[in-house]
């Protein structure tokens, strides 16, 4: 790949940027992946750590001018390399932009910069009363990441995913300009709405450098139930009937007894149950303590009627934390338990992922390989973990090529999309391509221009 | 302006859609405007009421080679001229198209053409327990329209917008292309989101053929409060602290006075209480009978303490009707009550309503000029009617347009949008330009392009 940071172009950024620019051997190693290093390591020829939209805007302005390619980059925590620099040039990040800017109880909106930590969020809502509702695995990613990915999460059943939480965005396009988008409004019918299309671009259309996002009040009383199932099929096809009972739970999981294996193993900490197959976990959220009874009963009659072996409940802290800090480390606990690992977050209609999981084992069996499976029964999102194992390089290269061909092709032909929440970046290009087909591609590579005429942002990432 | 439909065209037409093409004086007079007769008459060359996408795909083909504008049309029940032909060409309507496909109870979908009517629908979902939320004023509006206007309606607090509801959409793009986008999927972070560009787009970046829709289990109880305040401002106040409670609002409306006169007028039938300047009114829906009682003291209790002069409460179908008639008839009857009128739908952040109906007041009282405000005080969106009464034509064209450059003038001022839910189709057009500024409109420009390089698709529309 050929150098375009020149010598003048790091004398420029350090103008911009003064003790903030990184280049050669000062880049940590950390900014050549993300989490998912199966997709290789891809060293940026310089790091920014930008402090505001104003410094951003100057780099993309010269970024655009001399053709440098830009990768923004929140907290790295992506799963399909969308934050890592494939074709060289710079990466900008946005870990130091954390302030949370105002908190607004009235209008129950709170405007932050990108780079807030999902974990830290809450810290700023204490004692509103209100809370954020996306809650996507990863604490450690960036709200401004999961905006640009259209993070979901495991609240996505009740309260929708990232994408119904943003009101407004300021973003700095490709050639500098500082674009104000939506705003406190909470509806909106004003012109093509680029807020929803800057949504999940994952930074191919702009650098997200402020968000306001919307609060709702925060539930009083919570309660988790594990349901044991005599199997998978028993187990996902109770899902239709829990969502149209009302009882409008905040989370409906699957897993299976090997991926809890993996997580106590992990964790070093036991399940509170492990004799069954497969599990439903429920969480039921409420603003007074006695509508969660009749909610729970419902639930535990229905549940009961279709098959489920049990209705176990957790209501404690002690009790709920040893369910979903398990439902929590399936992710780190899978990669634990192989040498490496290939992954996809495909989503299909909901009643369709007892049908697609039982096309995932054929494809397991068929080709010899361990895939592990779990995820958000209530919205059709699986998570796939396809593990390498002790497979020699050559035949797993060869393996996983197929197994992923496979399974997209599944998903495809369910009506599934190619990802739910974790995005495309570079990995999951070719899948998304197949996927929407040539037209569809053509109106995004039309979009693309629109925004970014000289294809610096994010090159490499989104679009065939 | 120059006719574009030669007889060839039309006999072209005829071919493609025989019986249903209408030229010269077989059009009737419907088509040649909208709700608003305020924005002119504009009669198409031509009317052709397709029955599916394939005869839609080469009608547009053939006017895309042909450069003939094509303005697409659901019931005609817009605001701003968005169905009407102002170019000329043709008027492809949709009204035939109104079957519903398919009610899926598992996935908790509809799939239905374009041209269902938003009073039509719930028919076909009787007995499955389910409901589509949004609920727009005009019911005799299609979905397709609602679609592509982005529509919000009554129960926006909870339920959301119409963009809430659409999972995927058949389009037809300007050069033929039938696209499917979405599907049934409940999440999707796959590439640039053409589904969420698609809605709200007015017809301008493609036709809407095929719609499928998100259904929730549908509430067994229903409860509406009506609240007297002393004043707009208490009464608005009062709204930050409704939806901080926790108790769910379906929808908190506002209403004055002079409005519910109005109704009362129209309707020919007495409003349960005009005793007060202006009034809340609050729905409440239940999956459980008995989660209704603790959610109305709970809101009766911080109602009386922030101003409040009482709690009215319907529960039964005949007191609902009679409250929820006269919202329903404000439009009609604020129309009924004066010569002619324009209106606008600004959306402001929610607590800056009574700031702004002071302006609007103001305005009001320094043009010596009627207006009349009712709305979403859930979701700051204003709906303002400003009555020409007896003034004569003239005085009425300089102050109307003084009027309207202020209102949203001042709107943009408080961070406020063109319009909350009626779209901007021709009438609107300046005041999205004035809001959004020359760079956003030329991001709007480049998407448009990308979709219809010719220019056919309701020209004049959204795009200065």
């Amino acid at each position: 790949m050929k150098t375009t940071v020149t010598a003048e172009a790091l004398a420029f950024f350090e103008s911009v940027m003064p003790g903030r620019l990184f280049s050669g051997n000062a880049i940590l190693a950390d900014y050549d992946h993300d989490e998912m290093t199966e997709y290789g390591h891809f060293m940026p020829e310089a790091v920014l750590q930008a402090e505001n939209a104003d410094e951003i805007s100057k780099v993309l302005a010269y970024c655009n001018t001399h053709r440098i390619a830009v990768t923004p980059r929140g907290a790295g925590t992506g799963l399909c390399g969308g934050c890592v620099a494939i074709h060289g040039g710079i990466v900008l990040s946005t870990e130091r932009m954390k302030r949370v800017l105002e908190v607004d109880t009235e209008n129950m909106t709170a405007t932050v910069e990108p780079g807030v930590l999902l974990m830290e969020f809450p810290n700023s809502l204490e004692g509103t009363g209100l809370f954020y509702p996306p809650d996507p695995g990863e604490k450690t990613a960036t709200m401004g990441g999961n905006a640009m990915t259209n993070a979901g999460g495991m609240r996505a059943v009740r309260y929708g995913v990232t994408r119904d939480y943003i009101l407004g965005m300021q973003v700095v396009l490709a050639d500098g300009s500082i674009l104000e988008i939506g705003g406190k409004n909470v509806k909106t019918s004003s012109g093509y709405s680029l807020l929803q299309l800057m949504i999940g671009s994952e930074g191919t259309l702009g650098i997200c450098t402020r968000l306001t996002v919307k609060l709702v009040p925060a539930p009083a009383v919570t309660c988790s139930l594990l349901i044991p199932f005599p199997d998978l099929d028993s187990c996902i096809g109770a899902v239709p009937h829990v969502l149209r009972l009302g009882v409008n739970p905040t989370a409906v999981e699957f897993m299976e007894r090997e991926v809890i294996g993996c997580a106590e193993t992990y964790l070093g900490k036991a399940f509170p149950d492990t004799a069954s197959d497969a599990y439903l976990l429920i969480r039921l959220d409420r603003t007074r303590a006695d509508e969660l009874t009749p909610a729970i009963d419902a639930l535990t009659d229905l549940l009961l009627s279709l098959g489920a072996k049990d209705v176990l409940m957790a209501d404690t802290e002690e009790r709920l934390s040893s369910l979903w800090d398990a439902r929590g480390a399936f992710l780190e606990a899978i990669k634990g338990s192989t040498s490496t690992m290939d992954e996809c977050d495909v989503v299909v209609p909901r009643k369709l992922i007892p049908l697609f999981v039982r096309k995932m084992r054929e494809i397991g069996e068929r080709e010899c390989i361990r895939i592990r499976v779990f995820g958000h029964a209530g919205d059709g999102n699986l998570h796939i973990y396809v593990c390498r194992d002790d497979l020699p390089e050559d035949e797993w290269k060869a393996k996983i090529a197929r197994v992923m061909d496979t399974l997209y092709q599944e998903a495809k032909e369910l009506g599934g999309n190619v990802s739910g929440e974790h995005g495309i970046g570079h990995a999951k290009r070719p899948y998304l391509l197949n996927s929407v087909g040539d037209r569809q591609m053509d109106l995004m590579r039309g979009i693309k221009a629109a925004f970014d005429p000289n294809g610096i942002l994010n090159p490499g990432k989104v679009i065939s």
